[in-house]
């Protein structure tokens, strides 16, 4: 329970209607998009709620929230749009959820410099538009786009489908303004590039709040693209598409989406572009157009020399249109199952293993219907497998512990070929107890040493991504 | 003094050699190659010696002497191949300076991959020769190449003269692996990319040695490129060249190289090619023959339309035989004289005012006899430029008061225009109590207290990079 004491500073801080206890606002705000706590929701059973709801509406705002919950030794959690996936907010009655909604403004859009300046909650696809009406992009389209935040983007190291060409937040992040657990602003990033100590915006880039709440992004834009153009290719084994794409990027061809799709996956989502027995590579390429038609013409030679037939130019514009579409849990819990989808990334040459791996091993239980892949994430030395698992279950009771089950074996089974087990959706409550498969003991130690050291006492959205020791 | 318990400590552990305090290994690494300790050295000024040179062969020594280190309280400087131009060592007679210049294997080249793993001390031009003979490039080409090695490209977030194409370092490390202060190994980088919390190589990046010692960096390759091609044009102003350099970068080109110089530079490097009054775009083109191409034809257009006018295909050749040859400061010396270099960015925006405020402010010293720059690092957001400045002394004594107050001149008139004090070459001594300007007193005081978690005792390069409180 958060002290009428500490409410009425925080009244003291905000405007009207900024601190909210009403039933609606902490119900609203109970989970995220994770579909374990829909699961939940949709059993009946009780999700802890916040002990408020807080919305600033500028930078001072945030510092002074943060202020007060330093005094109090209060946790704070902070929520953009709330689609994230991976149990990354669990706030209960003793928190202050920070909903960030209402931090919504367009800072600023250069058009000399291709730098836009963004508050910590503006929706992406506000932004993504903001930026077009000048003739530019952020080139930044995770499917979450319409119902994720720019700062979201930034403190979950998120992916968006044009990040063969563009690469991920990362490599557009120009500056994040964040405001550290004793409540001091500070603005990481000024130059276009610097060799001035250690980067520090990678501290709070992927820290899942854990670090500090980011209150404001500036990001760096592209002009948009004279030229779009799209191909497809049939893949006859996963291995002929995996080299396909190997010597595309390989020979510093970069089209912005690169996608391959398991057979299953190819019938299921390409039905009037897939070949009978064969996956699916799909390409969108982008640029000036001359560089178009010149990736156009080898792509075209490198696919064909990895054993693919040309597919159907439609098949790209098919996925366009299509591409954001995603059912509810809800819809899928009446029907009895429950379906998730997991990230990893691998080098080249174990990514087969992880596919196949990972296939068995989740196959293997009982309740699973369907286990698929396709990589969307493509870069010289490796690339993402993005799969989809269905189990079905009559007992909604039992969904919880294969839903573990899966992302366990998946998890384990990518690790133990020497991949990385989080691509782009961050790691929450769901991947924390693996995350030592990537960053060793000794890495999460040092991340436990960092995080103590600038969150002493711990309440910068606790019990997230950093296991316990 | 370090102690006789200390020294054979340290032998214990090290390989026959390994530990050295005859006069000639102290006098050897007493400093880098900055030119303010070539000049002390010159003048016949006392240099401080380390206490002791140790020289590991294995990670697993690198360990053992920052173990020793920690427990007896030792100060530890680390010293690769010793390029640094900034005071990035200071040693004195209470530390072991670790030499990692013994610690220089080329670990692994991984061809399908396209990752190689080196030793820290690996020397840059050894490592590179080594993918080549592959038929690969690490595309990281500083001037320093054959001199630095590939932990100090680490250390000090190098970047190289095919940057604007192929990024700077912190876009080809993979994988650093490091000796933290409590003499914990960790690895940081395991995927082709990952969301796994903070990327924490970035807290290696840049650190200077003052987080850890980096044993050994796994870096992304690229294939040798199909074509290569030069071009050059005639700059009648700056703003021009600027002009010409925004539209080819924000129309989607990466010419691996492209550097602008002013007309005293243009002059003074590009005499067979150099125009009256006019300064030099130069760009080197590379990659699929048919996309150098297309890049050829419209980085020609761009120019043209920037009023540029074309100039000698030769320049570019002239400049790739003879861009790493440099005077030595001991020749520069004797003509008294005292140069250097000093590299800063800004936004395209802001770069112009970079360029005439601190021409102004650097040439109202009297001893100045003359200020130049180009630019040769280029984003979408803006560009660096690389300042030369010559002073003339009949009185070496004078020498070292000019040198930094040229040095704060420039920083300064740089931070004014809202530009970045450190492109490339790091901090030190030199930049370190300019560093707010970049990360601001809040960042600074984020800084130390990182550094305050990891290295509680302080013995990690002490005295560089980051500023007292």
């Amino acid at each position: 329970m958060i002290s009428d004491t500490i409410l009425r500073k925080l009244e003291a801080e905000l405007d009207a209607g900024g601190v909210d206890t009403s039933d609606a606002a902490l119900d609203e705000r109970r989970h995220d998009y994770w579909v374990l706590k829909h699961l939940r929701n949709w059993r009946g059973e009780k999700i802890e709620r916040p002990g408020v709801v807080v919305r600033p509406k500028n930078t001072a705002q945030v510092q002074a929230i943060v202020r007060v919950a330093a005094e109090g030794g209060i946790p704070l959690v902070p929520f953009g749009l709330g689609s994230g996936v991976c149990g990354g907010i669990e706030p209960d009655e003793s928190c202050i959820l920070v909903d960030l909604s209402t931090m919504n403004r367009v800072r600023e859009i250069d058009e000399t410099n291709l730098v836009a300046s963004f508050d910590a909650g503006c929706n992406g696809l506000e932004a993504e538009e903001a930026v077009a009406e000048r003739g530019l992009t952020i080139g930044h389209w995770p499917q979450s786009i319409a119902v994720s935040s720019v700062g979201g983007w930034v403190s979950t190291r998120a992916a968006g489908q044009f990040s063969t060409g563009y690469g991920n937040i990362e490599d557009m992040v120009y500056a994040i303004e964040v405001v550290l657990p004793n409540g001091e602003l500070v603005t990481l990033g000024k130059a276009p590039r610097a060799a001035a100590g250690p980067d520090l915006r990678h501290l709070v880039m992927g820290a899942e709040g854990t670090m500090g709440i980011v209150s404001g992004v500036t990001l760096s834009l592209r002009r948009q693209a004279e030229k779009r153009a799209f191909t497809a290719f049939h893949t006859p084994t996963l291995a002929a598409g995996f080299e396909a794409q190997r010597q595309i990027v390989q020979n510093e061809w970069l089209p912005p989406v690169m996608r391959q799709y398991d057979v299953r996956e190819s019938q299921r989502n390409f039905q009037p572009f897939h070949a009978d027995d064969q996956g699916l590579l799909l390409m969108m390429h982008e640029g000036p157009a001359s560089r178009v038609d010149a990736e156009l013409e080898a792509v075209e030679g490198l696919a064909s020399k990895a054993g693919l037939a040309r597919g159907s130019d439609e098949a790209g514009p098919h996925w366009m249109e299509r591409r954001n579409h995603v059912p509810t849990w809800t819809d899928l819990l009446e029907q009895n199952l429950i379906v998730d989808t997991i990230e990893v990334s691998a080098p080249w040459t174990r990514i087969e293993g992880v596919y196949d791996d990972v296939c068995e091993s989740v196959l293997a239980l009982d309740p699973i219907r369907l286990v698929s892949a396709h990589s969307s994430h493509v870069y010289r030395t490796g690339l993402n497998l993005y799969f989809t698992f269905v189990a079905l279950h009559e007992d909604s009771a039992e969904m919880e512990g294969t839903y573990r089950e899966v992302w366990r074996r998946t998890l384990e089974a990518t690790a133990k070929n020497g991949g990385g087990i989080a691509h782009h959706h961050g790691v929450g409550r769901l991947r924390k107890n693996e995350l030592h498969h990537d960053l060793g003991e000794n890495g999460l130690a040092l991340l436990r040493t960092l995080k103590g050291a600038i969150d002493p006492q711990g309440l910068m959205n606790p019990g997230n991504l950093i296991p316990d020791a």
